[in-house]
C-alpha cells in the first residue's frame, strides 16, 4: 500500500486537532452543567470519557509520526506535523481538567459543590472556557490566524473572572468556611488553565503558518 | 558547513533536556526556600530566571527540528527526538510551576505564606518535587528505564502529602481562615503537578527507548 500523501495527513492532522479541541469543549461544558445542576450521571459520562480524548492524542502522534517517516517534510510542513503533536498534548490536557471538575462533582454528590454566590461566575467561566476551546478547533481546521488573536481577549475575560473569585473568597464576610473555598480555589484553577491550554492550541497554529511564536503565550 | 551527524544530535538533545531538569529542580529548589525562610530577593531571581528555562526550550526544539530536517530519523531515533520535544514542554512547564510559588512569596512578602502548621509539609513536598525533577534530568541523560520506574514511587509519596495538606486544611479548627488556605491550596498544587511533569517527563524517555507508553501516566 502507497503511502498516504503528505497533504492528506496534514488535513488529517487538522481535522482530528479540531475534532480533540470540540471532544474537550463538550466535556467541559457537560461538567459544568454537571456542577450547576447536581447531575451526578453527567459527571460520570465526563470520567468515562475521558479515555476517547487521550485516544485522539495517540492517534495524533501516529499519523504525525508517520508523516515524518514517509515524507520528510520540511518548513511550513515540518512545523505544521510538530505542532499538532505539541498542540494534542494541550488539548489532552484540557480533557484531564474537564474530568477534574467533573470528579469534584462526583465526589461531593449529592452535596452541591457550589454555593449561591460563585454560580454566575463559573456559569461564565464556563461558558468562556467552552467557547475558546471552540474557537481554537477552528483555528485548528482553518489555520485561520486572525482568528487566533481573538482568544487572547477571550483569555483576559477569564483571567478578569479568576481574579474576581478570589475576592469573592477573601471576603471577611465569606460564610461557607474553608472546605468550600477550598474546592472553588482549585476549581477555578481548572477553569483558567483549560482556558490557557486552549490559547496555546491556537498559538501552536500561528507558529505552525507564520514561522513565529506569538509572545503572549500565557504562563 | 556540513549538518552535525544525528548521534550527536539526540546526545545533545539528552543533554539539554538533562539541563533543563535540574534548572527547573533548582528553581524550585529556591522557590521553596525563599517561602520557607520569607526570603522575597531569592523569590525575585527565581522569576527572573524562568526565561533562561524557556529559552532552553527553544534551543530543544531547534535541535529537534534540525535533526527531523537534516536526517529524517525513523524508529527510535525517530521517537526520541519527537519525545525530546514533548517532554521540553513538560519541563517548561515545571519551571512556571516554581515562578508560580516564588510569585505567591513575592506577593505576600513581608507576611509569611505559610503558617507553622504546613511548613513541615511544604518541605517534604519541596524535597520530594525537586529529588524527581533531578531524577527526570537522570532518566534523560542516561536513557535508563529502569529508573524511571523510581519516580513512580515518589510520585505516590508526593500525592500522599497533597492529600494530607487537605486533611489539615478542612479541620474545623484550622485557625488561619479562607485566604491562608487558599494560598496553600494553590501552592500544594503548584509541587503535585511540578511532581506529575516530573514523572511524565521520564515515561517520554521511557517510551522513546522501548515504543510503548507507560501505563501510569499521570492525569
Amino acid at each position: 500500500m502507497p503511502p498516504v500523501p503528505l497533504p492528506q495527513q496534514l488535513h488529517e492532522l487538522a481535522d482530528l486537532l479540531g475534532e480533540m479541541c470540540t471532544a474537550a469543549a463538550g466535556a467541559l461544558n457537560r461538567a459544568t452543567t454537571a456542577m450547576l445542576d447536581g447531575r451526578v450521571r453527567l459527571a460520570e459520562q465526563v470520567i468515562a470519557g475521558d479515555a476517547r480524548i487521550d485516544a485522539m492524542r495517540a492517534q495524533i502522534e501516529d499519523v504525525a509520526t508517520d508523516a515524518l517517516l514517509f515524507h520528510s517534510p520540511v518548513a511550513g510542513d515540518l512545523r505544521a506535523v510538530v505542532s499538532a503533536i505539541r498542540a494534542a498534548g494541550d488539548v489532552e490536557r484540557m480533557g484531564d481538567l474537564a474530568l477534574h471538575v467533573a470528579q469534584v462533582v462526583s465526589m461531593r454528590h449529592p452535596r452541591p459543590v457550589l454555593p449561591p454566590e460563585v454560580r454566575e461566575d463559573f456559569t461564565q467561566m464556563g461558558a468562556l472556557a467552552v467557547q475558546l476551546a471552540l474557537k481554537a478547533a477552528q483555528v485548528a481546521r482553518s489555520r485561520n490566524v486572525i482568528l487566533a488573536v481573538e482568544l487572547d481577549a477571550d483569555d483576559d475575560a477569564m483571567d478578569k473572572l479568576h481574579r474576581h473569585m478570589f475576592t469573592v473568597l477573601m471576603d471577611p464576610s465569606w460564610p461557607h468556611g474553608v472546605p468550600a473555598a477550598v474546592d472553588i480555589t482549585l476549581l477555578a484553577r481548572y477553569y483558567e488553565r483549560f482556558a490557557d491550554h486552549a490559547v496555546v492550541v491556537a498559538n501552536h497554529t500561528v507558529y505552525a503558518v507564520t514561522g513565529e511564536e506569538p509572545d503572549a503565550i500565557p504562563i
